[in-house]
């Protein structure tokens, strides 16, 4: 198996992707394709020892900064480190792209220009794994579309659940919408209206489910337009990072707590560690004739392998041509 | 100042609910109006020590449930606490309403059925206070209405940093909108759209803030749609909930971290005050003709009494009045 790995995808390009990627090569014994400035991926792989043909190089002149704004992105960044590699999928020369970059440079130039959707799909999903308890949960949107319309909603419903079978390798993923209330009476009228279409329908769904709900793990599947699902997971991580940092100042103020946290201490980081999403390295983009999968652009190489073994996963269990035909059956 | 107060709110109905409402009329010397069951309210009251005239009693044979749904309450609940009370402003009765109940039917019942909208208000709007570093910030809409129009966007803002201004004594009140990204051109439809209303105004508008800058209090009034202001609020308290449990769990599991645990405990529990949203009390129903503050079921008797106090800074302030003109200011 062949995959492409941004090399100028982190907050630490190339240094972290080259790592991880050649942390990947060596675990997996597929060939891992950098994609970047060619000088540059030279220059610090040469830190690494990495037997040759295990790693190769695909030239991209460009990196597409982190703050780029998409549309620009569209008309000035061909020779990108991303356009670059989601042509070579569309191309066939590699089974799938794995980035810690841009998302909506993701999303746009894989959705527009390269890969393209995937016959019938309305709209591509970004998702995110939600670590709870152990439990990966998927969510889908999180911030490809901001408007969703009720009709979109079976499709994510589908993509996810496709994804949670094949690659998290969940059986019978339960399928949930995101609301404000448990009630099939609660919610926005695009949450009332979405439940209607997965209740009529021979869908796992096990109804609506509120956030806290979330943290009890009661459904595999998530579906939420991306708006919501943006804000959800940042108030997640705005949240858990907060309460750190009040822990962090409330032990410092007295001598006895500052001990006992230093005694917690290994609680304290197995708690990081379950919370932590960049352990799990990625997230699909779904809908696309592609495999890609994008990961927060502060992963350290061990999330980055992890995103590589969920794009290996999901090349072997050919996740792309089970939602192309799990998109043609629930076409009208 | 006469206050009512829902003596049937809380999850321990009538307990909590009069143990605040004692402490209030103590200390405050407001006469606090108990709103229920006679009976029940009278044997209730002989547990505390009070003297006569500090505390009323009117009489409402009803009480409705946590889950009760609305719509039926406004078809057979005449008789409830909530209903009674809310007539009780409506007429003159009392000065300001206080309730832990159900906060669907305290909004249907004071919308459409006593206290009615202010002139020109388009939709009333529940707010939250969320405290993050000791700074209090007032969210609205958090439940009221899932599916907002840009056009009440800037009445929301209106009678939100009326509040903020003369209840919570913040002198200049800084407008955010909750989004998923700082820039302009981020958001969904409603938010790229009440960002432009907001813009082209004179509001104090900071612009559009993600979940994470919420945690360093960079905006004073946050403008949402009830949807995503109901699923904030529980993510947050969700997040912190399934944390707490965490700490439990892996502290439990080795004899230090255990030990580390009960040394810090003083510090842990100064964090539990900070996050706890229960000392605030309850926030206002914004937009109808009289003060109404709900609160959390959950509520102990410090935060009915400090609901209490919110109510009645709301009083003396004249906030219904300066929301009156303001709404009429902002009149096409």
């Amino acid at each position: 198996m062949r995959i492409a790995l941004d090399a100028m995808g982190t907050d630490k390009r190339p240094i972290s992707d080259i790592a991880g990627g050649v942390l990947a090569a060596k675990e997996f014994g597929d060939t891992i394709v950098l994609v970047g400035d060619e000088a540059v991926i030279k220059a610090e792989l040469r830190k690494h020892s990495i037997s040759a043909g295990k790693v190769e190089i695909l030239h991209a002149p460009q990196a597409i900064a982190m703050d780029a704004i998409p549309t620009d992105v569209l008309k000035t960044q061909a020779a990108s480190s991303i356009y670059i590699a989601l042509d070579a999928v569309k191309r066939g020369e590699v089974d799938a792209f794995v980035t810690m970059g841009n998302t909506g440079a993701v999303h746009a130039i894989a959705t527009l220009k390269t890969l393209r959707r995937i016959p019938g799909v309305k709209r591509p999903a970004l998702s995110a794994l939600f670590p709870i308890n152990n439990h990966r949960m998927i969510f889908l949107d999180v911030g490809a579309n901001t408007d969703v319309k009720p009709e979109w909603v079976p499709q994510f419903a589908v993509m996810g659940s496709i994804y949670a079978q094949l690659v998290l390798e969940i059986a019978k993923p339960r399928i949930a919408l995101l609301s404000n209330g448990a009630e099939d009476t609660k919610g926005n009228q695009l949450i009332r209206e979405g439940a209607k279409l997965l209740r009529n329908s021979r869908f796992n769904f096990v109804g609506n489910v509120e956030p806290v709900q979330l943290m009890h793990s009661v459904a595999d599947v998530i579906v939420m337009d991306g708006f919501v699902g943006n804000i959800v997971l940042k108030m997640f991580e705005g949240t858990a990072h907060y309460l750190a940092t009040l822990v962090r100042q409330e032990i410092r103020k007295d001598a006895l707590s500052m001990l006992g946290g230093a005694l917690a201490r290994p609680a304290l980081n197995r708690i990081r560690h379950q919370v932590d999403t960049s352990e799990i390295g990625g997230a699909p983009l779904l809908g696309v004739n592609g495999v890609v999968i994008i990961g927060h652009g502060q992963n350290s190489a061990i999330g980055i392998k992890n995103a590589i073994q969920q794009a290996r996963r999901a090349v072997k269990q050919n996740v792309i041509d089970a939602i192309r035909q799990g998109i043609a059956r629930e076409r009208p």
